[in-house]
């Protein structure tokens, strides 16, 4: 044991953080060799398990040079319990994977206390995790975090792009920033390019870039499962990287194109700010930014009505962003705001 | 998309690797937002997913130095079935997050290729990964890799504590050398302590190093999971970082204690050479290192015959390593061999 802690893995470190991770997810079922997670089948008639696994990308870069990594976990729930939520399915358990050159007990509580915040957004039980101490790998305080989520539909409830017709509305949600993408752009843009510092406040902006750049990614399972469990919302687009062009063209059937108008909500003030600082095309700005919307849900005219009312109730921010028109699978995005 | 590319981030060759993994595995859907996995619940009372993540520490620092990638696929996947079959459930798929500098085809391919064979090995879908491409945050040609994997089990069938009685008889399965822990300590002794090259042989080994290293972990799917279907094992430890001492003690009840006599079993000659060239303790090698025991399965002595055949047939090397004793949770090497 001795050997191995000078070689510079702490064993021991690793059991008292997974104490901690107990205590603070309120689980102490953490730290056995699996994490169980008993199955009630109840009303699914074809049960479907639907899994996801994403990273935060270089937000945690972000995270890493201000110090700041209470939410950062956040982050990572939320691209992996979206992307379920996406499919149409419930999600029901999440698995953390941090590997870490040196586990410093502090900042290792506050990355997990973040991912223990998310799980519980998104209504998601925590049932095992991975803290991987590896030194020679990352740089000093440096990490990798990746997430992994599994959820639940029936088989013949998925969404999918046989449900989507001419006209269908596109209602956007809306994000709360950058959320977990196109962050390798954002940092060669304000830190190499330009010198900016994380304590700068851009124009529009209501903190400094820090804290403007750290706002954790919208989790959306609470809002938007009740209406998919009505069977209200047709398909779902988790917009991540590729932007909403990429994203929504993965919903559409061979036969529908999308149209957004990009009048109907706003564009966040960071990506404004992003796109003049860095002298970027609008086509840049679309293909790897959300443009304030988070997440986007076909719905049939019939139903927006309820469906807005109802997203707006449980807290969210509504925009009837675009529609569905006959077409080959293209997304176009009106730009005339811009 | 061209600010973005030439901010570090490839996103069509990201596609492209999607495409060639499809291929690879056989499933055409990955690459959607969530992995599907319908559920078949046949003779399942009460259904328990029981799920894990892990990786394979630094060993991927030795695989990088002697830009060998095909096998440390196999080894990520290793490290999550075999600890889902410890449970007593059956790994049913599996999900790979690799976090990457700078996307290199032809390395991402080779790693992603010992994943399906990971996967093959284990009788598990690989239903969706993750790669995300991080400038800055790894070294030039680095990575990590996380696995997730889930499977499923009878709640009132899971292998427990309770079932374990005096007189149980520990069966060790061969492992195939180091597996995948130990390696920051093993990288210390012999490249930073001692100026080994990876192109050296050590005495009792088979080949020269890079290749003794990179042995993939064994994975024991296949041939245990039959007989903890009938019912003949009673518990089981992976045996990973903190070796039997930690591994076989997280399995015992408070009233049992594990007793193995080491002349039983050939300690691998590479961990015998680490012994003497790092000046270890037997202390050190047994808290650290698998000893040649890859898994261990605690059964009932009248079993011991028809479960030491039936593994044998399915290809193991299997020991009577030990036993269990009244105690209070201890696991003792008699080392008389050593």
């Amino acid at each position: 044991m001795d050997a191995y802690k000078k070689a510079g893995v702490d064993i021991n470190a690793g059991y008292k953080l997974v104490d901690e991770i107990k205590q603070l997810s309120h689980n102490d079922a953490l730290g056995s060799f699996g994490g169980l997670f008993p199955l009630t089948l109840g009303h699914y008639q074809k049960p479907v398990l639907v899994s996801g696994t994403d990273g935060v990308g270089t937000k945690l870069l972000v995270a890493i040079n201000a110090g700041l990594h209470e939410t950062i976990g956040i982050d990572l729930v939320a691209m992996c319990v979206n992307d379920v939520l996406a499919q149409g399915a419930k999600p029901l358990f999440f698995l953390d994977y941090l590997g870490i050159g040196h586990l410093d007990q502090t900042q290792a509580k506050a990355i997990l206390t973040g991912v223990v915040t998310g799980t519980t957004q998104a209504g998601v039980k925590l049932i095992g995790g991975e803290t991987a101490e590896m030194p020679d790998m990352y740089q000093h305080g440096h990490y990798d975090l990746a997430g992994f989520t599994v959820g639940i539909a029936d088989q013949d409830r998925l969404l999918a792009a046989k449900n989507l017709r001419t006209g269908d509305v596109l209602l956007g949600l809306a994000s709360n920033g950058l959320h977990s993408n196109g962050f390798s752009l954002v940092r060669d843009i304000l830190f190499k390019q330009h010198h900016y510092s994380l304590d700068d406040q851009l124009s529009g902006c209501e903190g400094d870039l820090k804290h403007e750049l750290l706002r954790p990614t919208r989790i959306y399972v609470k809002s938007v499962l009740p209406l998919i469990e009505q069977g209200l919302i047709q398909s779902i687009a988790h917009i991540t990287g590729g932007g909403l062009i990429e994203n929504v063209g993965r919903i559409l059937p061979d036969h529908l194109s999308a149209e957004f108008d990009s009048t109907k909500w706003p564009v966040p003030a960071i990506m404004k700010d992003l796109q003049e600082i860095g002298n970027l095309s609008f086509d840049d700005l679309k293909h790897t930014f959300n443009l304030g919307l988070g997440m986007v849900l076909a719905v049939h005219p019939t139903d927006v009505d309820q469906v807005t009312a109802e997203l707006k109730k449980a807290g969210e921010t509504v925009y009837q962003a675009g529609r569905l028109v006959p077409g080959s699978k293209k997304v176009v995005i009106r730009e005339d705001s811009l």
